[in-house]
C-alpha cells in the first residue's frame, strides 16, 4: 500500500509518498509560495534526480494537481500511475476537544475541522485547502487526518485548564490543547523500544526543540502535560516565539505602543524568542556560531532559552514526582550538542550522569547521551511524524476495509 | 528607638510601632475606605483595648494625623508624645531598577518613585500619598522606603529578561521585577539560622503564599529568580490573580469578549485564580472547606493551585540544580496544612521526607515538617515584612546619624 502524507499551509504544501511495506519513503517534496506566479516546486525522487520547477501556482488544487504530476513522470516519477496511491493523510494542527485520535475524512470531519478554524486560525483552513485539493483530483481515494493535539487530549483537567473565569473556556473553548503531539507520541515509543521497558512502567519528558519548541510530561505513554497551550506561543522560547510571559505585558505593550490585537500577536509569534534577543537569527545555528565567535546578544539568547527548556525539565519532573528519561527530538534537539550538553551539565540533581563523547556521536541515530549508570537516561530520537501520518492513515484505511 | 510602618494603599493604610531595643510591637492598626465618609480604623494598642472608629477621613493626611492623635491618646495611647516617634518606614511596591536597597527619603527618591508610576500605578501613587502625609504631620522625622523589587534585583538577565524585543526593555522597563521580596528575604535568611547553616552555602526555594503568592529561588541568600514578573498578575495561581497564561489568550479573550486593556487587566487580577475555578471564593480556608464537603469545583481549584506551585519548585531546583530546602510562608503557606501536604508528598524524587505529625503541630512557630533523615528540608518560617521594615529603617537612621 502506498500512503501519501500531506503537510498543507496558507502557502505551502509538503509532501511525502510512503511504500507501508517497508515504510520507505518512494519521493518526498514542497511546493513553496502558493497563490504566487513563481511558486517553486522541490521534488526528491527516491533513487533519482531532484528537481525543481518555478511556475505559476494559484491554489492548492493545482499544486496537489503538480505533484500527483510529478509521481508519474515518466523521468522523474516513482508510479506508473496515481491510482497506486491507495490514501492520502494529513497533518492537521488543531483537532479542540473533538479529536482525540486520528480518524478518516468524512463530511462531518470536515466540519467540525471547520468548527475550530477559530482556535487556529493560521492553520486549519490551510489544511482543509489540501483536503479539499486532494478530493478534487482524487475523489475515491480515502484520506485521513492526524491532529497534533490528539495525543494531549488525556490531560487531567488541572493540567490543561486555566485559572480564568470558566465562561471562556465553556464558552470560547479557552484551555490548554498542547501541539506537536504527534512527535511527542512517536518519540515517547522509540525511547521506551530503546530502554527496553515497557511504556507503560515509564515517567519522561519529551523536549520537541525546533522552531517551534515544545516539552511534554509522559507518563505511561499517556501526555499529562505540556507547555504549548491554547495556541503554540506558550511555554518554551522559541525561534521567534516568546514563550511564557507575565499576562500583564500583553494590555501594557500594547497601550505603550498603541498595538492592535493583530500587531501584539504577531510581535509574540513572529518577532520574539531568539530572535529578538539575538538581534537578528532565530536559527539555533547562526546563534551558536555567533556565540562562539563572542558575540554577547548571541550568548544571552542562548542562555535564556537553555534555562527556560531545564526549568520545564524541573517542572514536569515535579508534575511527575520524577522522571526516568529525557528524551530531545526535532531541528534543534537533535542537532545542538551544545544545548543538550548545558541542560544536562544542570541537571545531576536529577540523577542525570552526562557523556560528553556520547552526545559528540551518532548524528541521525537513536542514543543515549548518558553513562550506563545515570540514574536519569538521556536520550536523543529523531523524530518522523510523517511516517506517524502514514502509519495511522494506513490503519484506518484498513481498518475500514476488514 | 521607635519606629512607625506604613503600608498605604489608595484607600487603606496599615501601621505598626515599633520598640526597636526589643523589637516588639507598641500599637499596630488600620485605616480602611479612605476617602469616605465611613472609614474604619481600627487600633491595637499592646495591653490595651482595640478601639474601632467609623468616621469621616477624605485623604492620606487626615488619616495619619488620626493615627498619630491615637498613638499619643490618653487612654488609647503607647507614647507620652508624637515626638518619641523617631523615624517612619514605608513599605513601596515598586522600586524598578533604580533600587536595589532600601533608602531614606529625599526629594530625588520621591522624584524617582513618581517616575514609577507607570509599573505599578496601582500601588506606588498611593506609597507617595503616604509619605507626604507623613511629611506634612511630622516633617522633621526621618523616612525611609523599603521596596518589594529590590531583594530580586540580583536576577541575572536570563532570569530577569523576556523573550520579546529588548525595545520593549530599553524605551518601556518590560523586565521582571518580582515582589514579596522583603518577606523573602527575611525568611531566607530565618531558615539558614534555623537550619544552623551559613546562608551563603544554601540552596533555597521560598514560597510565600498568601493572597498574593510568589515562589523565589535564593542561591547563596541572592535571589537569582522569582515567579512573579514585571507586576504582580504572572507566576503561581492566586487568590484572584491567574498567574501564568498562555500569553495568546489575552488578545483572544478581548477580541471574542469586546474588552479594552482596563477590562482584561481587571479579569486577570481581580476574578481569576481560585476564584474564578472555585466558583466564589478565593480564601484556601473556604476552599479547603468546601473541598471536604465534596464540592468538586473548590477540590479542583485546590489542585490547579497545588500543582502550579508544585511544578515551580521543580523548575527552581533545576535553576539551581537542586536544593537544601523549601519554605512555606505567609497566610497561606504558614496555616494550610493540607497544601503543604500535597506539595511535599509528591516531591519524594527531590528527596522530601513529609513528617505528617509535624506538619500538624506549632503553627504560629518556625518549625521542621520533614524528618531528620530528610534530603530537602522543608521548613515553615511565619513571615514578618513590617518588622524587616522597621530593622532597614533603623539601620539607615543610624548610619545616616554616625
Amino acid at each position: 500500500m502506498n500512503i501519501l502524507v500531506i503537510n498543507a499551509g496558507s502557502s505551502s504544501l509538503k509532501y511525502q509518498l510512503f511504500q507501508m511495506k517497508d515504510e520507505s519513503v518512494l519521493a518526498k517534496g514542497k511546493i513553496e509560495r502558493i497563490g504566487m506566479e513563481t511558486a517553486i516546486l522541490t521534488h526528491e525522487p527516491a533513487g533519482k534526480a531532484e528537481v525543481r520547477e518555478v511556475s505559476e501556482i494559484l491554489e492548492h488544487t493545482t499544486a496537489i494537481r503538480k505533484v500527483l504530476a510529478l509521481l508519474v513522470h515518466p523521468e522523474h516519477g516513482v508510479l506508473a500511475s496515481t491510482a497506486e496511491i491507495d490514501a492520502v493523510g494529513h497533518r492537521v494542527v488543531h483537532g479542540g476537544e473533538s479529536f482525540k485520535n486520528s480518524v478518516l475524512v468524512t463530511d462531518e470531519v470536515k466540519q467540525e475541522i471547520k468548527r475550530l478554524f477559530d482556535l487556529a486560525p493560521l492553520h486549519n483552513p490551510a489544511h482543509m485547502l489540501g483536503i479539499i485539493a486532494v478530493e478534487a483530483n482524487m475523489p475515491d481515494v480515502p484520506q485521513a487526518v492526524v491532529f497534533d493535539t490528539a495525543f494531549h487530549q488525556t490531560m487531567p483537567a488541572p493540567a490543561y485548564l486555566y485559572p480564568i473565569p470558566m465562561v471562556l473556556y465553556r464558552k470560547h473553548k479557552v484551555r490548554r490543547y498542547g501541539f506537536h503531539g504527534t512527535s511527542h507520541k512517536y518519540v515517547s515509543e522509540r525511547a521506551a523500544a530503546f530502554l527496553g521497558r515497557p511504556l507503560e512502567q515509564l515517567k519522561l519528558v519529551t523536549c520537541h526543540i525546533g522552531n517551534g519548541a515544545s516539552c511534554a510530561a509522559i507518563w505511561g505513554g499517556q501526555s499529562v502535560d505540556t507547555s504549548m497551550g491554547m495556541t503554540p506561543l506558550e511555554g518554551l522560547m522559541m525561534g521567534t516565539r516568546s514563550g511564557d510571559l507575565d499576562p500583564a505585558i500583553v494590555p501594557y505593550a500594547m497601550g505603550k505602543e498603541d498595538l492592535t490585537l493583530g500587531e501584539i500577536s504577531s510581535m509574540l509569534n513572529k518577532h520574539s524568542g531568539l530572535q529578538a534577543i539575538s538581534g537578528g537569527s532565530s536559527d539555533m545555528r547562526e546563534i551558536v556560531e555567533a556565540m562562539e565567535a563572542g558575540d554577547k546578544n548571541a550568548a544571552l539568547a542562548f542562555d535564556m532559552y537553555e534555562y527556560r527548556l531545564r526549568k520545564y525539565i524541573g517542572a514536569y519532573a515535579a508534575a511527575m514526582n520524577g522522571i526516568d528519561a529525557i528524551v530531545f527530538t526535532a531541528g534543534v534537539g537533535e542537532n545542538s550538542e551544545l544545548l543538550r550538553k548545558a541542560v544536562c551539565e544542570h541537571l545531576t540533581f536529577l540523577g542525570v550522569e552526562f557523556d560528553e563523547e556520547a552526545n559528540r556521536q551518532g548524528r541521525g541515530l537513536e542514543r543515549r547521551i548518558t553513562t550506563s549508570s545515570s540514574r536519569v537516561q538521556v536520550l536523543v530520537i529523531p523524530t518522523n511524524e510523517e511516517l506517524v501520518i502514514a502509519e495511522d492513515t494506513y490503519r484506518l484505511v484498513q481498518a475500514a476495509v476488514d
